[in-house]
């Protein structure tokens, strides 16, 4: 019987995320993970678990968890060092080690002896890639909502679409995440009338993609900005969003319908029908 | 003795990002593993792979790159559905499975099944967690830079730090990934001489966090956005640099310098200072 049948009832099962680093890989996998279990949880993040003396106050925190709560605490754990490594597998908690268990049968398969260094785990603020994911951040900003024409050649996708369809949070999480340049133009009822794309855009035809979303979704979130404006209307949002699928449509310009996807899913869209992959590292 | 052993040597090894959702968590999760091996990998992204069919296809694309390249492809996968873990098991890859993996250790401990539901590893565009995060972003947009004082107080951070210390992306990011409402305000050389911090602020003195830099590498920053010109000069960052620092240890104001931390460690770190921890989900 485990510790928990046995103990009192407790609200929601403590879950430990122990890294060297920022803890964010362990995090959002645990929350992947526990996702699939109909029970609440409850989190304690531990991030820079740099050196042994971390690891044992780390593993204190945990014991005294397990006495007062009688409950073996969760931990996901993404620790580089052998010797953390064994002191938090020695405490009170169920240790999901997500770095052993992957780097062993990974040694064996390319047989090569990894490098147990901790500060590699994460993208260095040094590198190369770390500076474009920044350079690419900035060039986001500033090509927000059409402000600026200016290098829009060194763009690799320029989302189009109504106001307040999904194009900032997007290129700004295509940026973040993947180091894309990522530029956005809104199209607006001027667009409409000439029936043509914003003239700036049509030299750059192979970059476009177009967001779109549905009309009664739209109109709630322009609701919320401008309450009882013409701009929020449902009649006004289904005009819009009817324009801009029928540009696109002419222009042959691929879109997706935001409504129902996150930030992630739309950009990992995107990703794929571009073809933009930075494959090799 | 492993095929890549027996084959022609391969430029860079392939390594496979299968997952029923964007692949985002997978993706992260390999880079920081791979991180470890002094080697060349070239990742092939597969997301959405969310039926059986999908699966059979992906099992085929890895096999005909085995059979093409004479090594086996590194697959990292969450599939939730049991049979298309079976199916890509089944293929000439080595397979590191993370969902069953650490699901069925979980399922004992917890004495609970799983749900095995697609759909459940990423936040749902539809749940209210995931509209705050949007809401933070659109928050942390509106309070760049000091450009609004509206609804200051729901704040939950505000970023102090000179021009081009790195506010604006940590803003960002702890709004995309923490759902955090996160404001930013430049020191700037006004206030400096009044040696005060902007009145503005004079009411919110415990969400204030500061961002101070290197001022070498704030002039190699500025200098790639004004060349030349005295906001970049080393000797006026030296001396900006000096009297905010000056400034935030007089008003108490704890901070952190961003010069060698990627955006991830700079926004764990407040996280963790400011204690706003999310925690039970």
């Amino acid at each position: 019987m485990s510790p928990a049948a046995a103990g009192t009832p407790v609200a929601a099962r403590p879950v430990f995320i122990v890294s060297d680093g920022t803890g964010i890989t362990a995090e959002t996998f645990a929350h992947s993970i526990l996702a699939q279990f109909e029970m609440r949880f409850r989190q304690i993040r531990v991030p820079f678990v740099d050196s042994v003396d971390k690891a044992y106050e780390t593993a204190q925190r945990i014991n005294e968890m397990y006495r007062a709560e009688n409950v073996r605490p969760i931990i996901f754990s993404t620790l580089v060092d052998a010797q953390a490594n064994e002191i938090l597998r020695n405490c009170h908690g169920v240790i999901l080690d997500m770095f052993q268990t992957f780097i062993e049968p990974l040694e064996v398969e390319l047989g090569l002896k990894s490098m147990h260094a901790i500060g590699r785990v994460h993208q260095n603020a040094d590198s190369e890639a770390y500076k474009n994911r920044i350079e690419a951040v900035n060039f986001s900003l500033a090509h927000d909502d059409g402000q600026s024409n200016k290098n829009l050649q060194s763009a690799d996708v320029i989302l189009v679409g109504v106001s307040r369809s999904g194009k900032t949070p997007t290129t700004l999480y295509l940026a973040m995440q993947y180091g894309v340049k990522a530029a956005n133009y809104p199209l607006i009822p001027e667009d409409f009338e000439r029936e043509k794309l914003p003239s700036t855009l049509d030299q750059y035809k192979d970059k476009i993609f177009g967001l779109s979303i549905d009309p009664q979704r739209l109109s709630e979130i322009r609701n919320e900005r401008r309450p009882g404006s013409k701009y929020a209307s449902l009649e006004n949002c289904r005009y819009e969003v009817n324009e801009a699928e029928a540009m696109m449509r002419r222009e042959g310009i691929k879109w997706l319908s935001s409504t129902h996807k996150s930030i992630e899913e739309i950009a990992t869209t995107i990703l794929q029908e571009i073809k933009l992959e930075r494959d090799v590292y």
